[in-house]
C-alpha cells in the first residue's frame, strides 16, 4: 500500500508544472524515506531531479518500494481538477497497475476521485558526482525567469558571467546584443530579494536559453534559485521546495561558443 | 409598438450568452406578459425554454403580440457596444422588419442606437409536458460547471447518480476513471453554497458532456442550479434570473450507457 | 553624443505602442531642442508626428543633429525587457551605426543594455500647413477609442457629425445600422470626463475605421483626446503626452461617403 497525502493540491501542481514541459512522462520512485524521479528530458540534453521527502508530506506510507511511471498529460488534466485548496491524496496497491488521485475539499462536501493507468517505463539511473562547484549563485526565482525569457529574445545561447563584483547575462543575435548585470547585495533588507554569490574562481559558460527557459517553470516553488557553477561541468539550477524536498536541473556548457 | 427597458445592459448579455452557444439564431415571442423564446439547439438534441416576465423589466410595453426573429451573432456584436451598466431599450414598430437597441449611459451624456434587420425563422412550438420528478437537485452553479468541465476530460459523458445521500457524477475513457461526490448539505450556513436533494426515487442517467457543458453558460445568470431527473424523461437543468424569469435546458438521457 | 533619460520606461513603451501599428520602421530626428518623428504610415494614407521635447527629459544631451532609424518590431523586443518602473537612457554616438538602450531598476542593483544596429531609411518631410479648422472636440481618449471599436463591427468607414450640440458617430454595414451621440457636456464634475466643442461651422466627414482605430493605440499616454476637422482637409488626431511633448495623426476624410 502506498499512501501520501498533501493538505494543498496546489504544491503537487507547481511539481509537475516543473517537469512536464521537459518529460512526457516519468517514473515516480517511492520508498520509506518519499519520492524521487530522475529522467533527461526527451531530447536527452538536461536531467531533472526531483526529491519529495516523506516527512514533508502531511500522510506517507509506502509499505513497498514502488516506481510508478505515469503520463504527464493525463495527470496534469487530472491535478487541473483539484482547487488549490483541496487536499491531495495519492494512493496506490502494492502491485497496481493504476494510481488514484484523491482530492477533498475543505469542509468535505467534495471528494473526487481520478484513477489513472500506470506505464511501464524504461529507467537508467545515472550518477551525478558530488562536485565543488567555482562559483554558486543564489538569487530570486522571478529575477532568473525574466533574464531567460528577455534575452531568449536576442539570441539561443545565454553566456553567465560570473565575478566577485557580480553576475552578467549575456546574449546577441541579429537584433543587436543585450547585457544584464546583476550586482552582488548582501546587505539587502529584504534577504529574499538578496543576489549572492560563493566564489571559488570566476568562471564564464555559455549555455542554450531554451533548456533554461524550461527550468524556470519551478519559479512558483520557490522565491529563491541557485545557479552552481564549473568550468566543463553541468550547471545545476536548484530549487528548493520548502517543507517538501527539491527539485534541480543540469545542463552541460555549450562548447563551442565557450572559446569565443 | 413594442418597447422593453433593463436598467442594467449586463442582464440581457448574460442572457445571450446563455442561448447563443446552442442557437444561431432565435425567435423571441413578446406578448403583454412578457418576453418567451423556446428553440431546439441547432443540432435538435438539446431544448432551451427562455421567459422574462413584463414585470421584471424597468419599462415593458406590447400592444400586440410580436415575434422578432434575431441573429445571435449580430445581437451579440450589438450589446459588446453596451457598457454594463447603460441602459437597454429593445424597441420595434408593430410590423416592423427591425428593432432597434438603445443604450444609455448613466449620466445620459451618450446615447447609441443600433438597428438590425429581423429574420423570418421557422417555428415549432413543443409541448413540454409537466413532469414529477424521481429527484430534484439543487447545487451552487460554479460547482456544477467546474464539474462538467473537469469531467469533459475524461468521456464524452456524464453519469449523474442521485441518491438521498447525495450526488455522484462519472466520467471515463483513455486516461481512466473520474468521480466526484457531493454530499447533501443542508446545514450549511451559506445558504447559497448548500446541496439538497428532494428525492421521491434512486435515480441514475448518462448525459452527453457536451450540452451539458453549453447548459453551464447560464452561469452567471444565478449561483444557484437544479437538475431535475426521472428515468426516460429529459432531464431539466434550471437557472433562475433573478426578478427577471428562468432559463431552462432539457435534454434527454443516453440509452445505450444507462444500461451498462 | 546622444543622450536621453526618461526616470521611468513606461512612457517610452507606451510611445512605441502608438506608433508601431502604423510604422514597421522610423527614423527618429534628434536635435537640441528634442526628438521628432515623421511618417506615413506603411499604406501611405495616414500620418504620424511625434514631439518630445528636451526639455521633458530627466536628461538630455545632443551635441550634434542625428537621425536614428530603427526597426520598432526590435526596439519593440528591447523595450520588453525593461521594467516599467526601471530608468531607460537611449544613448548614440555622433556617427554611430547602432543604438544603446540601458535600464536601471530603482536600485540600482540590475543594470541592463541592449544595442540595436541603426537603419538608413528614406526621409520625406511633408510640410504640414496650419489649418484653421471647423470644429474642435475635447473629448475622453478612452470613449473615442471604444467608439471607433464598436463602429468598427458594424462597417468600415465612420461618420463623424460635429454640430453646437454634440457630436455623432455613425457607421453601417450588413448587420444594421449604429448611431452613437455624445453630448457636449461643459460643466462636469471631472474635468477629465468632459466632451467640450470648439465649433465655427458645423462638420460632418466620413474616415476609414482602420487608421482611426491604429490611433487609438495611443490612449494610455494621456486620458484625454483632441479631433479637429475641417470640410476637405485631414482630421487631426491629437493626444497629448503629459510634460513631454505630443502624438498627432492626420487622416484624409474619405471623399464618395462624404456626398451621401
Amino acid at each position: 500500500m502506498f499512501e501520501a497525502r498533501l493538505v494543498s493540491s496546489g504544491t503537487l501542481k507547481k511539481v509537475l508544472d516543473a517537469i512536464k514541459d521537459l518529460l512526457n512522462e516519468a517514473s515516480f520512485d517511492c520508498s520509506d524515506t518519499g519520492i524521487q524521479l530522475q529522467a533527461m528530458d526527451s531530447s536527452h540534453v538536461s536531467l531533472v531531479s526531483l526529491s519529495l521527502r516523506a516527512d514533508g508530506f502531511d500522510k506517507y506510507r509506502c509499505d513497498r518500494n514502488l516506481t510508478m511511471g505515469m503520463n504527464l498529460a493525463s495527470m496534469t488534466k487530472i491535478l487541473k481538477c483539484a482547487n488549490n485548496d483541496d487536499t491531495v491524496t495519492v494512493k496506490a496497491q502494492d502491485d497496481a497497475d493504476c494510481v488514484t488521485f484523491v482530492f477533498e475539499s475543505k469542509k468535505q462536501e467534495k471528494i473526487s476521485d481520478y484513477e489513472m493507468k500506470l506505464m511501464n517505463l524504461d529507467q537508467e539511473h545515472l550518477g551525478i558526482p558530488e562536485t565543488d562547484f567555482s562559483c554558486v549563485i543564489h538569487m530570486p526565482s522571478g529575477e532568473f525567469s525574466r533574464i531567460c525569457r528577455d534575452l531568449s529574445q536576442f539570441g539561443e545561447s545565454v553566456i553567465i558571467s560570473c565575478t566577485k563584483e557580480g553576475v552578467r547575462f549575456s546574449s546577441s543575435g541579429d537584433i543587436g546584443s543585450a547585457n544584464i548585470k546583476l550586482a552582488q547585495t548582501n546587505n539587502i533588507d529584504k534577504e529574499e530579494e538578496t543576489v549572492s554569490i560563493d566564489l571559488q574562481e570566476p568562471v564564464t559558460l555559455t549555455f542554450a536559453c531554451q533548456y533554461l527557459n524550461s527550468f524556470t517553470k519551478a519559479t512558483p516553488l520557490s522565491n529563491r534559485v541557485s545557479l552552481s557553477m564549473s568550468a566543463n561541468v553541468p550547471l545545476v539550477v536548484e530549487y528548493e521546495i520548502p517543507d517538501l524536498g527539491h527539485i534541480r536541473y543540469y545542463l552541460a556548457p555549450k562548447i563551442e561558443e565557450d572559446e569565443n
